[in-house]
């Protein structure tokens, strides 16, 4: 991709909110729309959808099949859950021209639920294990940290449904591995604690939290006190919502039981801010190349320079999928200044002086060295 | 895939609507949660996540960049925009906890020149285009006919800045030939018309329509009438939007200019009940190999038979990717007749019989025959 067909969007003077907000609005990731509420540019939009991609994907990998659900959900379906009171004001209401009330989903139980009991299903159906990638809304008091903590979001919300707890929980169990795998796809370490139920009820839960500026909450890990930013959850629910809402089979001894239910959350948009966090300094963002945009920024240096121009269109045209280059009538400092925004893990800058011996500058993972032309795809490869 | 790792969800008695509605509805692929707001299960979900890639793609080559823009739409720039009024009742208002008013967008017109009109751009940065596939609601009188006419739909809707109108007319022209391509990828041959620009404004607009018996319009197409379904439509704007909302660049001669606009929409939604209607009959759905959930439909009718289980499996295996065994414990009776509903262009079956002399059935767009299964290959690469 040339810069010149992709709307960077970048911003000079951001005081918007936190250092990493403002960092993100600068680099043409986000933009705030109203309190809590951001569009994506072109740049964190293909940040968005490969961390959605890698979440998808680990998702089908554990056995989960992938669904949708609407974002408004009829409030009567809230009400036979129990869960219609339980988030007070956070639940944002909406009210149709009947005068029917919705409920803007800040998660899936209760329709999920419904699609499973529509369906009828016999003991033999079972397990059915369901995901659900879809924008979400909790109206926070107090949206903080842009993404992090917005009102409207993107998450990914697995559904269980089995008919022991025995089944449920050795499924469970697969889960939290099957999570640990995906977050290190994204080169992050996890770490993972149990945790309270909280309004979604049921009997037990784990959550997978990192280190981060951004997190609300303090707990003690191997013994330091760290800032706790939570970026999965997952919950054992039992009958919980099975039992109210009437969701149960006929088992081999005849008895009707509701299903037990584990449900399994992921903060897909949340990911892409905790993700620029956790993989920047001094300014300069370079992203795991699984999530990056793009996996090399190419600025040629040497506008007026023939053999420049040729390099820059060899290398542009070898790694075309995964190159942006920066083509626009700038200076070399803008450009130098734009790609530390970008977030790609190579950055390859064709300097007309250095070329001269074969050489081009390489900056991977922010160390920065001259190489032989020849050389670029081994580096390319190894990371 | 095997079915008994998918949720196939099919239901017996449906009578919630029309027959397209129903047909899908039996079929798995959608279930109602409210009038006009349906669920997608698994299958339908396959399939729409397949008209969204084509779509996807499809934008991207005609020089789109995909960026996300929220849901909800603070109304204070429908009020700018002119738009707030524009739909009466139609328009879903939303209201948070501390009363600010969002809409729940039918079009995202509106943050789309706010996206470009924070980015600072110069006449030198245009043009941009972008594109946007997201939820939208239009809180419709009376939904009708399932996902065609839903309120919570999903949509692709693309938007172009240019400086002159010139440009922006000529590039008009090229998405209109790409529109065509687009729909040809799906099988769909679309009729291209000339049509009124309506509450979104503007100077000149195409609509892409399929003769279908859920249209609402009739028109006169080649000497006769047809009842018009619109799949896609596009509109130059020119400054109908930019103008209001102060989107203005200064150009060549010092002069601050409004940018012209055009908008391009697509039904991604409605398309998957489009092309459920427009490939099926006689209760059979074969639909085109590109927007098919699974390209084949696998059933094995000889449990009992070593030779059958081993040549199914073999067929299995080697078609993974694409292929949907039936290995539910139920009568073959069943098992074809969930077939004809899956959408598969080919269906095939193992018979014990034919087996002995070396053929399967093979049904391919509806036309079943007896081959030698040493020639699946070749109709399988064929289709």
């Amino acid at each position: 991709m040339k810069s010149s067909n992709f709307f960077l969007a970048l911003r000079r003077d951001v005081n918007e909110g936190s250092m990493l907000t403002n960092l993100m609005i600068k680099g043409g990731t986000i933009q705030k729309l109203a309190s809590g509420i951001y569009s994506w540019l072109p740049l964190g939009y293909a940040m968005l959808s490969k961390i959605e991609k890698i979440v998808s994907d680990s998702f089908e990998e554990m056995g989960f099949n992938r669904m949708c659900i609407p974002t408004l959900h009829p409030s009567a379906l809230w009400k036979k859950s129990g869960r219609y009171e339980a988030y007070g004001q956070e639940t944002l209401r909406v009210y149709d021209r009947k005068n029917n009330e919705f409920i803007y989903g800040p998660s899936a139980e209760e329709p999920c639920v419904e699609m499973v009991k529509q369906a009828n299903i016999k003991s033999s159906d079972l397990p059915i294990n369901l995901f659900n990638i879809q924008w979400k809304f909790r109206d926070e008091l107090r949206p903080r940290f842009g993404v992090i903590r917005g009102r409207e979001f993107l998450m990914c919300d697995g559904y269980s449904f089995h008919e022991t707890i025995d089944q449920s929980s050795d499924f469970y169990d697969q889960v939290l591995l099957g999570y640990k795998k995906m977050f290190q796809k994204m080169n992050l370490d996890v770490i993972v604690q149990e945790a309270q139920t909280g309004e979604i009820g049921g009997v037990k839960s784990h959550e997978f939290i990192i280190n981060s500026e951004t997190g609300e909450e303090e707990i003690e890990h191997n013994g330091t006190r760290i800032k706790a930013l939570e970026l999965g959850h997952i919950f054992l629910l039992g009958d919980h919502y099975s039992k109210p809402m009437g969701l149960s089979i006929t088992n081999r001894d005849n008895k009707n039981i509701p299903l037990i239910m584990g449900c399994y959350g992921v903060g897909i948009s949340r990911l892409v801010a905790a993700l620029i966090e956790q993989n920047h300094q001094d300014g300069v963002i370079s992203l795991p190349k699984q999530v990056a945009p793009f996996q090399i920024m190419l600025i040629n240096a040497g506008d007026s320079c023939d053999l420049c121009i040729k390099t820059t269109n060899k290398i542009y045209n070898k790694y075309l999928d995964i190159t942006l280059l920066d083509d626009r009538q700038i200076s070399i400092g803008e450009k130098l200044a734009t790609s530390d925004l970008i977030g790609s893990p190579i950055r390859i800058v064709v300097w007309p002086k250095e070329l001269n011996s074969g050489q081009i500058e390489i900056r991977v993972n922010n160390k920065k060295q001259f190489i032989d032309v020849d050389n670029l795809d081994n580096i390319i490869k190894a990371l």
